[in-house]
């Protein structure tokens, strides 16, 4: 292992960072920390070793309703629990309160675990909760996590990125800004003309209740509405479920499914494995065109 | 735990998944199977549990150079370790004679694992091997990893998406393609203007070499060219190192690195933590402004 060369070859003027949090901490040991742990996709096993190491050392576990039960069962008994869930329209701990809660237990000496679904840095508003504590003088750590995405594509066999078909992947929300009035919801504020680029995958989280007018606003900007897209909802989870349709089925496939989910729009989408095992032969020319919807009765 | 209700909601002509991987494998358990395994950034914490357990059951590693020592270790000493690495000039092992190689080793009945840096799908090119095992009837299953740029902004403080500064991000890599004449390289072929929009963090794997187009690239498409960088170098390893610089001087701060290296570019980048501590304020005010730097003698 080479030792750490912290200023080799380091150019004029360039701020050179650090190496590595937690080295030569100056506080004391009796300070508490917040560590910000990507809790991945659901599957405990889909947690880093890291992230299972710093579970078990938890003194406080601070956790939202995206985090499974067997999740929470790998810190000690001792661990206190604190739920701060929220849902969409009914936010039980507000993020300002969140972010002071965190900071005030690491001010009490505690070692805070900060449990986020997914990655902690990818759509888990874990920058905020970072700059509270680095606001309060908080030591705050963060452990990245496998985001439901890439435990979707995964499990699904369907590539993010592959030669000829993807050659960019983009992560987007499709949770819905407020309208002008500040009521109810609008439509999510992205970028449809490069969203609906060739040769791309999107990843949308949260993109369930506005999967319509997110097919509609791509096949508009261009994107071919016969684009293949994976719904899959509860990656990694024993209750996972996938389907493989089109953009321009895209709305009422949606309607099948109401727990958390992701969209995988692109080329790849069409490679996913159908029976959920490896298959005998290239999937890609076998699965099946999706069958047009009929309007439920 | 909910049973696994694969039909509920279903639909009518939706084309439906299966639950997951590895279910009622109608295949003998003598069986070979192909595993590609998520080795993620470096740092064998990093690794998720279930890369690890796999790990420990290998009879066959094959792995390339971005595979650190520590994390072959895993493996059982009996496993026959299989180097396939290739450079960026130097192919050891073109991937068709590697995807061939999986399927043949499975084959055998032997329990394969093909570890790849970060996740497999995401430019790690485990779509073509997943495909050359399914056209030989090999199980395949794929097991997520850490992506480099997760394990960079973690470590960092850099978050990916943050409120009101990015609400997207776009995985690229700034590998260059073969010029016209399919001889040396051209630039890296990306859609300039879809990256160049702003409130969007861009993530370029495999950045370093074309560091300099991808700055003039993005900046003649109307990124502002004070928009702030965040080099990382062997993320998640002892010897990782950071610099925060600006589009406009990169192509002078990639001069300072030369391993593996993530390019976050965006304004969230201006989080980094500059000392790889929590810090004790809000780091984005103190964040001084990249030094413009002077041409080396």
């Amino acid at each position: 292992m080479l030792s750490r060369p912290r200023a080799r070859k380091r150019g004029p003027g360039l701020v050179a960072l650090r190496g590595r949090p937690g080295e030569a901490d100056p506080r004391p040991p009796t300070a508490g920390k917040v560590w910000l742990v990507g809790a991945g996709p659901g599957d405990p096993e889909l947690l880093t070793l890291k992230a299972h190491r710093v579970l078990q050392s938890a003194e406080v576990l601070v956790y939202d309703r995206l985090i499974s039960p067997a999740i929470l069962d790998l810190a000690p008994t001792a661990a206190r629990r604190l739920y701060v869930g929220k849902r969409k329209s009914n936010h039980s701990v507000p993020q300002a309160d969140l972010n002071d809660l965190l900071a005030a237990l690491a001010g009490e000496g505690l070692n805070v675990v900060r449990l986020k679904g997914g990655d902690p840095f990818m759509f888990g508003r874990g920058g905020e909760e970072m700059l509270a504590c680095r606001a309060a003088g908080v030591a705050c750590e963060v452990v990245p996590g496998i985001s439901a995405a890439l435990a979707a594509s995964a499990s699904a066999g369907a590539p993010l990125t592959h030669r000829g078909l993807a050659q960019a992947v983009t992560f987007v929300t499709g949770h819905a800004a407020p309208d002008r009035e500040g009521r109810g919801f609008g439509e999510p504020d992205l970028d449809w003309p490069s969203l609906a680029r060739a040769n791309h995958t999107v990843v949308v989280y949260m993109g369930l209740s506005t999967a319509e007018v997110i097919a509609a606003r791509l096949i508009a900007a261009g994107r071919a509405a016969a684009t293949p897209v994976l719904v899959v909802e509860n990656a990694s989870q024993p209750m996972e479920r996938r389907v493989l349709t089109t953009l321009s089925n895209l709305a009422q496939a949606a309607k099948a499914f109401d727990a958390p989910s992701i969209l995988i729009i692109g080329e790849t989408a069409a490679l996913a494995d159908l029976v959920g095992l490896a298959a005998t032969s290239p999937r890609a020319a076998e699965v099946p065109a999706p069958s047009v919807l009929e309007k439920p009765a």
